[in-house]
């Protein structure tokens, strides 16, 4: 196989190939970029595994990845605010730029949206790819390639903590210690939570957790959500005011609700079952809103100056590193639940 | 039987009696209310048929009403803001004053509330009655006593259209067309939505719905709520921007994400079963909040001004009339589900 | 003079023409429009009259109008939403679509805006024009072409009464019975605004403003802002609770403050001075904040919502009629502040 | 003089008295405190200079002193939150409870508020003082009795910031680096804000700043408002999304103005002149809110979890201390400028 542009390409449920493909060129407003690092994240896994998320199906090949960071090798007519060289973190969904959505700040809801890796929309697991100029972010040198794939996690972190209203003093209550639950509870402690509690049903999970800064945490070994409720206030010494469900388990979502203080918000990251039974009444006369999340819109400026600043240390969620050939070891150990967070080098090692 | 001070009390469930009371005298802060109009409420109702509601059980005698006006007869100390003869509508919860709830303006959720009928706190069905001064409001003369009874639930439809964000322009689904679903009509047209839709099972309620000025009505005949959703969506041409789900029915709270446009809300008014199975992933995914609602806060205020302006029109909610004297009548016609506002005069007849 | 694209261009300062332009053809994403009828503000008048307003110059030969409506005559490649025959709504900004203004919802502010008629941006007093699809607004049969080009300072009120907050029970205050005040009247009116007290040193625009719904109004006669803050106090009965500063008078200005409640907020719409003495410490410690206007962003479709609904109706606000070919006569109406509005009809006649 | 309750009066301008007082008892509600520490405000200071502060004059003997910490040494009638030993920080004004700001969660702007050491209202610079015990926090053994004292500037930094919007990746600018631009500068780095740039006249101030964490500091050397705004620009790379203006100089307001960004927020929280004129044009057509603060509402619960949590470390600020006893030193002291936060042991020492 020759490497002009070697590219990571699911061809179905289950069949990851490595092919050479043909360097694209950037149309106008668009750039072309030297890929750098991609990291890998559950919904890449998913597709390979299922072939499919909830109505996005794979029924053509479709390059992977889409938490990625690179150089720009090529600059498409009439852009202007980067050049070759500059060092960019991808935002990987483009937008319609038309739509009532776009035109009123939550592009992430826009129905036209082109997001890498969801089908059928290529992603950037490759040598090379090309994208919208306006949804590259230029980094400064101190920032790592690393650093800036790892911007697409957090990103939904920041629109998480946003939509919910974290800020100074927050009581809050993260529910699952994965990747997602992990980024929150940094961007909670950045934004001025004052107390940030997680819960795991694995404890590995939670002692990195207490690593990175978690007041609290509880292994949940119950199954009945009202008792953890309750073992949640008697560590936290009051209910959340936030609680962040990251797990999309439906026991945990019913926790999520009876853990929230009257007045506050659940809000749902992690999803699981479509259709989950929910203590509609409890949460209702408590004005305890549940709110959704997808995806985010206008985050990635916040997340590059999160990490320039340092106010936040996304380098210790990266546990396990790949180059581009080795991608079916990089998937095989994410799918294994190995670590936290799986990187793969797009540059020619 | 003496008449200083005639009152309702329900003894237990199934059980009210008409009795002589002693004529309170009021605290400092307080008034004495001659009360003039009580409006009943479905939750009154519920009281006397079943003895309680969720938590909340009537364990000794309890006076009944709460959606209340009247004249002004006896000052308490050190109230300077109202005189004898002063014609007022009174907002029938007292929060503690003293807790965070209070204090950030969401006194609605104080768990030290004090509010009219609801067990163990006595309602202002009577002759006489005793109030914080400050939750009395003052109307103008060309605002009727039965106008100021009504402001109690026209503020749960400004709290509700409030906590929605109901605004200029919106476009307003309304779940179930009772007595609060129709209130909740009249405040989303005065707040300047541009389209409202009104939903029930009973055909003569969309009649006076459409009256009162909704733009749509829909007779839902179908449990399906996704069906019932299309159905909603063809005739309003597009999903509602906010849905305010006033039945409490399962299947409409279904229908009410289905119905309801990507970043939008449901606002959940009515209650019913304590769990209910939602498609939680359609809503997060689609940034759909649910909302609860717990009575109001800072209502009251508002729903005079709209009422002394002219912006709404409650009286036509109004169908029957009663005396004191009637109230068992008055609580068997509301149970009968007739007319839209029974209305009991406290005056002597 | 041909006429294939009668023209109304302002060469300079003083100096309109009516002149012969080739038919533009749409580019992609674009639409040629008929167009009907254009109103004539205040800003047009001002480059007529001065060539330039603040660092905006007329350097070059400029096309007048931006308060437009017409019929698509021609659609662009890609344009899918409009077809020829539509009825059409001109929202006369296009913003850049890839800054942070535009991606958060706030284009008004984009600084590569391009707006019709403002140097050294053409505008649309034409008989044929072309304009990005999706800043046309498709309009029902009902609403006409002079309501769809009255949107424009429609849309100015709108972004005003949702900047300030105008909601349900407002109390407010509007300086300045112009055009623009009047369309501030009808919009918090529209939004709930339970009471609206309107200020003008003219008292024919009073009693046009008392026509359209003003509960109260006040003929300005002192320069004593302090005086005339009182007098409204002493009015309304209290302070407002929101002002929205249509005139840019310095005094009024002034008055904004003094008038509005602590809490409140003044919104600044009319522009004056460049340089203002204000009451700040007054104003800051009654935490009265005061907000800027730039034009709107996203009220076209709710400015749409409201005619075709009936919500709001702006007819009563066009008092003169001219034809393309008597431009100049037009702006001479309007420079001598004759009518509310003046609208020209650029069909053939 | 005996010493039951050695308490510091200002009897007139330039006239503090140290006498002793009756030991005051607690009404139902309210508690005694022994009094531990309280700072000195600039208020205190220009009361004793110049005896009144614009309309609030000091007519009668005041006791001095609201930024205060003590033990609880008596509990009035129904009291249940507190008890005997508990280690609070006093929130110094408590209001009316009654009104509508009380009720809508802005008890700030309270017209019936009682505010130690605001005329006539007495302050507790003493040995023994009682206050409403909802607005006495009690404060964890780890948390010092002069942190607790420094809740109070730090509950205005928090005001300013919540106001101001600032949260995570905010870039501020803070003007002043006074007591009160310090606990800015901390509350804002705290929130989230990823750059805060600093100004001041003394350098000395600047470097004190730089060592809490300021990323820019610029010592002001011209009048120049526009000058001096480039220079900000210049060194921060981009205009501040939010400034925080403490010096209630003039220029600085104005400087404040432009050295914001379009869409952003001017926070007046330093009052100098009454009346400042403003480049409103400027403001308005950027968008640019220039909204003021009164002391503050809700925000000590913040300051105790963010100080308890150890987010914010307040401890630096405080470079002098004396006893009840050497009060006017003290006051000497702060009249000097020397150092940033003085404070007063109130226990015998």
């Amino acid at each position: 196989m020759s490497d002009k542009n070697l590219t990571a390409i699911l061809y179905k449920k289950g069949e990851i190939r490595l092919e050479d493909q043909p360097v694209p060129e950037p149309t106008p407003g668009n750039v072309q970029v030297c890929m750098q690092k991609v990291g890998i994240c559950g919904s890449d896994v998913h597709y390979w595994q299922h072939g499919s998320i909830g109505d996005f199906i794979v029924k053509a090949p479709m390059v992977l990845g889409h938490e990625a960071s690179g150089v720009i090798s090529k600059v498409g007519q009439g852009v202007t605010d980067l050049k070759i060289g500059d060092r960019v973190a991808i935002e990987p969904g483009v937008p319609c730029r038309l739509c009532k959505y776009c035109k009123t700040g939550r592009y992430n809801l826009c129905l036209d949206m082109k997001f890498c890796a969801t089908p059928p929309i290529h992603g950037n697991l490759a040598r090379y790819y090309t994208h919208a100029a306006d949804f590259c972010f230029k980094m400064p040198d101190h920032v790592s390639f690393e650093e800036g794939a790892l911007f697409e996690p957090l990103s939904v972190a920041i629109h998480a903590c946003r939509r919910a209203g974290v800020t100074l003093g927050s009581k809050v209550l993260i529910c699952g210690a994965g990747p997602i639950g992990l980024v929150n509870l940094l961007t909670a402690k950045a934004t001025g939570a004052s107390e940030v509690c997680i819960t795991d049903i694995d404890q590995k999970r939670l002692d990195i957790a207490k690593e990175l800064g978690a007041d609290y945490t509880l292994l949940v070994k119950s199954r009945d959500a009202k008792e953890v409720a309750e073992q949640l206030e008697d560590m936290m010494g009051e209910k959340a005011e936030i609680t962040i469900e990251c797990s999309g388990a439906a026991p945990s979502v019913q926790t999520a609700i009876y853990a929230t203080q009257s007045g506050g918000c659940v809000m749902l990251v992690g999803l699981g079952q479509a259709e989950v039974t929910l203590p509609i009444v409890n949460a209702a006369v408590r004005e305890v809103d549940i709110r959704g999340l997808f995806r985010y819109a206008n985050c990635y400026p916040t997340a590059l100056s999160m990490v320039a600043s340092g106010k936040v240390d996304v380098k210790p969620l990266i546990t396990h590193r790949f180059n581009l050939e080795e991608t079916l070891q990089a998937f095989e150990t994410t799918a294994r639940g190995e670590g936290i967070k799986v990187m793969i080098n797009c540059g020619r090692s």
